[in-house]
């Protein structure tokens, strides 16, 4: 089978050997043509798809969707799948539980303290003083979630259609979720229904002192709103990881804000190591006719 | 039974409230006396022992004990009790992971970068590519180290005598744990053989650009020799919550340099929510004239 890489954001070399290894009878290019049945994408580069007549799986390298999805070019018969890396996964679970902990033990405090050599020691609270409310419970919410739970903490979710995740108590009401909730994870697919839920209206409902932490899309983020949050008290600290756009640009507050953490958009990177065997795993499903793994439901925009 | 509460640090009106309902029958005094049977002690006043003929047991209400150990006031024929409080060992947990994961993740690295408004994403590790090594695999070090395990880190532990933890290898030989180690998290008891441990010596055993934690007493580091690892690149970060003499003097370097992270003394406190059960339990052992949980060996010096 012939398997086209198109990338203007992930480098080939991270990712060719590791799959030329496992399927060695496979051909990788980095040209579209007519003999290409699978792609591998992050970012293609523009006219990719008007080239690949004979696709019969659009494999995202990420697990973002949303460019995608809104792509024209993308042809809407052929199954998209995006990346369920487990990597990826661990890494966002790893990246959340920093935030929360970090927040929850007061480190963003006693760092101020350290600016200004002062030894004050603040109120412990247990994990269990702490609700923590994660949107979407998706493969990301879903392990942050639960991980938070392991650690004690009280964990509240919500998410479009009712979940299961075990120890986490899941609704469909935002404001429900939001009034209980000490610490905001944002985790939610970027879709109409989704831009700019973290507004005032929202984030007016948390608990006075709150933290919000965004490591989805900056499109989930009305950027005043959240700046007016923190600036009259309601948020103690947010810890954002993703902007729109991005890179952050140099004159923006949120590089200064006292109460602000920037990452540039690091909280999870999709990782070869791990991701390869779930590729690999897609391409010999399309190859046998079966059903690729984390097909994108187009109606739902994720 | 007339019980002593004895502390120039503690408040006493975060536990004898809840010891005295939960103990009714018993009398609670702050005064000591020849009829006191129990002395609830942290930093005693001067000269508390010397009016306690009649004592049957010291529970400490901290963990570390090396100052009631080097009192020579305090009587070598009374047993003494440390308090494992479950819900310390869960806050010395949760410091631990902050640690960690803000290291792993390069958290630290990207808070400089923001001071500089600077976006510049990092290579990823996962959880797997690095290595743990816990000194000390008491209550506190062997509950870390399975949830650094239980995150997917590799964990190695130090202790005087071999100790099986789960998913932990342990060694007594600290030069082959230093060398394997990435990141060092310090939970040792301070004794006469821990004292000044983390010195030129052994950390350059450590890898090139490794992170040193520690949480347990000020005693256990050599001030110049670990600024000296810093400035050398042997370690690129300090996480430092306990020091000698405390609070920190704001003279001292530590404050302002640009690798080490200062909290005050706050990586665990004794909980009273979650310790008073174990104290009141300790109590009820000594009216019915069994052995104490948590007692002190002298010889070993914890």
């Amino acid at each position: 089978m012939k398997v086209l890489f198109a990338s203007t954001s992930e480098d080939p070399d991270h990712w060719l050997p590791g799959l030329q290894a496992l399927l060695s009878e496979d051909e990788f290019v980095q040209e579209p043509g007519p003999d290409v049945e699978v792609a591998l994408v992050a970012n293609p580069p523009p006219g990719t798809f008007e080239r690949l007549p004979n696709l019969k799986l659009v494999q995202s390298l990420w697990m973002g969707v949303e460019k995608l999805l809104a792509d024209p070019a993308v042809p809407a018969s052929v199954p998209l799948a995006r990346l369920i890396d487990p990597g990826m996964v661990a890494a966002m679970t790893e990246t959340v539980l920093a935030h929360v902990l970090d927040w929850h033990r007061h480190h963003f405090r006693y760092r101020a303290q350290q600016a200004e050599r002062r030894w004050r020691p603040l109120p412990q609270f247990l994990a269990g003083d702490r609700t923590v409310g994660v949107l979407g419970l998706g493969a990301l919410g879903a392990d942050a979630a639960q991980a938070l739970r392991a650690h004690g903490f009280r964990v509240v979710g919500w998410s479009r259609r009712k979940k299961n995740v075990v120890g986490v108590e899941s609704s469909t009401d935002l404001s429900e979720i939001l009034r209980k909730s000490s610490v905001i994870v944002c985790l939610l697919p970027l879709t109409e229904q989704t831009m700019g839920i973290l507004n005032s209206e929202h984030l007016n409902l948390l608990p006075d002192g709150s933290c919000v932490i965004n490591v989805a899309r900056g499109g989930h983020m009305v950027e005043k709103d959240l700046l007016a949050a923190l600036d009259s008290g309601k948020l103690s600290h947010a810890y954002l990881d993703v902007f729109e756009p991005e890179p952050l640009p140099p004159e923006h507050p949120f590089w200064t804000h006292p109460k602000v953490t920037v990452t540039p958009h690091i909280a999870a990177l999709t990782e070869p190591r791990t991701s390869i065997p779930k590729i690999v795993a897609n391409i010999e499903r399309v190859r046998r006719g079966a059903k690729p793994e984390g097909l994108v439901d187009r109606s739902a925009g994720y």
